[in-house]
């Protein structure tokens, strides 16, 4: 619940040091592109393998090629995390919502109940899917799939989909597991 | 639900065709090592770089160094299948389970209630913890964690729990989300 | 889910016309303490009996006396809200949590999780509280009363807590059976 | 759980002393129609304020002008309380199903199951929607409100149903955080 | 839902015709001990084995011999039927317990919500047992048992806990699954 | 959970000594038919009535005339005991559907999630409606029995999967009650 300001985790896990050329340059760029090194970064750079895992992981799955749009991508990440109630992860990427969106009540929309956007019906079913899919994954059938293909989604589009969203069931979990709290600069972005 | 017997799963992807010899490699290790090539590597393997992201992530989780033993990160990952009732995980790591502990009561146990094993009071706290983190992540507090270490478990230990708990609810709605079928070899493994 | 600007609800109910002198001077109070005529007002204003009756019983709860401070009100009521992904209550009183506070991150911890949050004590007993209410109400014992009890509150304290989480329970509700749209001023006060 | 007879809830509040004219002679005018001032206004009347701001709010509810009968409210509000299973609601509330349809059965099987219940299909939307918005208000959406459209109810009426369902929602709570007793009178009144 | 008076169940299954004299002699004895045969024997009585082998089961284990009084397995069969809100037997054993306990308040109680009722520590434990076997069977742990013999049941008594509990998990079950009608005759009883 | 390896059951009750010469028959008929005396008869033999009442229900419902398959009704018997996590009957029925249908994977399917394995709609439609009586037997309502006829069950089929999903709605909760622990050969049956 409670840290002081310097930890990123309820954990006693200190980042490795010295960081290797590889990460210091990884921090680097992130400084410069988003003005920070968002704290799941540090929180994993205990182990400089993991970080590397993780950041090799996260970055094909939301930046890389895919049929849904980074925004599309963060609007899953949201959804999800809205359900898991997941402090950073509604913190980190709603910002990206606000940002990507530009519509600042769209990004808090998604992160206290998407069933009140307005949204495509395309996008309505990506997220039905998405939602069903962390509440209640054993009950995905054929039918739920059918149902994004008659939407316009194609499988590659089903997978990245599913990949998202089960990104995030992961990701929520590390993060309320170790308490990690999300750099403060994210709560005054694209309001 | 039905697929024949080439799909590994519902969705129309087919693997990378030819194979880098990267993949090739990796996958002629999987025939020498277990035998068959995991049905989840054939999944990703529609895009060489998932498939990397996907093993690096993995085999550094699974078999890297870690507090807890091959056998107890295998627990961890049945015990939160079992949660997600994911046929794919149960089938593949309830194998992993008999063969790694040679009791294959104890894999029946992990993979239909780990409540009903004879488990130590340290093990049973380590399953607790990823079962409440797996049904219920936002209620984890910090007495979750203080439990953990009261039952001699590191902040490193906890951190790994978490980790394993974390990625199979990500592993379970990959294989519910896309209906992922696990090699029958698993069926016959360590019984 | 979707609707024009000059809607308040999906319910095409239209404000009494001409409104009376009452609620005329009402929402000329409103103007200019808050700045704006919150929603929930305009959505009541087709009946003004209702909408008296409403206020009534809101500025009673919320703003009269009691041994709850109006910020701690406004904590339950958030927190309340979030279990019930409320988009309406978040977004109105989510802002009053920020404001009354000072400190924009309190207010999204409690719109997010409040387990997240740095609380007294004291504080976290009383959402555990207002949370368990909301979520099993017909489980609260006289345990659950005896513990905030210990906690150093009173039994009109005790009073005070249901009957805000009770309320916010009622709105929420009603927020949610009508798609009810909280005025875009809330999204950007108190950042 | 236990309390002695003369309390009304668990709570030690007593009621202002002496009580008003006004709420004197509200009580005389419960005790010449109804036979008894019904305990929920013996526990609001600690504080006469909140006791007018309850019963001026109730009235215009559940006895004010609306397109549902007195009955339908009723009913409204007896299924919304058996999901909540509210002792003092279901004791209260179930006299008076039984007493205004004049059929003991229905008023057992409002407060058992609905389900169970010989209902019109109106009707039965109009509960199911009550029920939906009582377990999982945050999955009320349009298709909702256009089904109670469609089985001939209008936006006004959907109002209805939502404040009588959600009022409940509110009444639950207040009962169960408070074990609010029901007058005893209620169990004989129209079996 | 609906069907006319003279069935008993939403199922077209007619009673055996003729009746064996075995079947006739037990429905005469229920006549002249109960001045009714409740309806739950007369759906069973379509195959007479059947019938059989459910009275037998059924006497044994509500009227046998039992560490448990008769009056405490009609507050567990009752406490577990208002979890799965059976009609059905709510209205058959909610009579049972208001006329074996002279207290029909005690009856609605029990029908309503078990913790609203006043309860020796003992009866509570027992209640709380039963309605976690209800719900959540797979969480029952040696120590819900050990909770149970503090406070005071052998093992022969868990059993028939246990047993009274997973009956009725079974009998709400045949009565939903059918639409069972209880006599109305219930409704009148130990008022 | 643990308990040495003569013991069936977490409870302290022998079997009667000696048993009954009918006991004693019918055991001695389990050797010879299965090779062993399934536990769950151990545990009932405490109270030889008790065990001939158990048997009796048993041997009508799940190897009596019926319109379903032996193998169907321990289809229901597995899907059902997934949901309860129940693992004395998960080890015991899935054995037992490896066995009828010849298929070990199916088994496993059964065991693991249904909705996993290639069923017929019929089939699809029976386990459906048995885990939904399973989870929610409040919900079930006329549609569902009139969806099983549409798939072509009569009303007679229809009591018989309501008959085997309520049975072993009871046994799971009798086995997580007590702890029943299966016989060990069950898990090498039928591979």
């Amino acid at each position: 619940m409670a840290q002081d300001e310097t930890q990123v985790t309820a954990l006693d896990l200190a980042m490795a040091d010295p960081l290797s050329d590889e990460t210091k340059a990884y921090f680097a760029k992130c400084e410069e592109k988003l003005g920070m090194i968002p704290n799941v970064l540090k929180a994993y750079a205990f182990d400089e393998r993991k970080l590397r895992a993780f950041s090799d992981f996260y970055n094909d799955l939301m930046l890389g090629d895919s049929g849904l749009s980074k925004l599309e991508r963060e609007m899953i990440a949201v959804a999800v995390s809205a359900v898991n109630h997941c402090y950073y992860c509604l913190t980190a990427h709603g910002a990206a919502v606000r940002g990507l969106s530009g519509d600042p009540a769209f990004g808090e929309e998604m992160a206290m109940n998407y069933r009140a956007a307005v949204l495509t019906e395309k996008q309505k079913a990506m997220l039905d899917f998405a939602v069903k899919l962390t509440e209640a994954p054993d009950r995905i059938e054929e039918a739920d799939r059918q149902d994004l293909r008659e939407h316009g989604f194609t499988d590659r589009d089903i997978w990245d989909i599913a990949a998202v969203a089960a990104f995030f069931n992961m990701s929520n979990r590390m993060a309320s597991a170790t308490d990690m709290r999300p750099n403060s600069a994210y709560h005054r972005m694209a309001r």
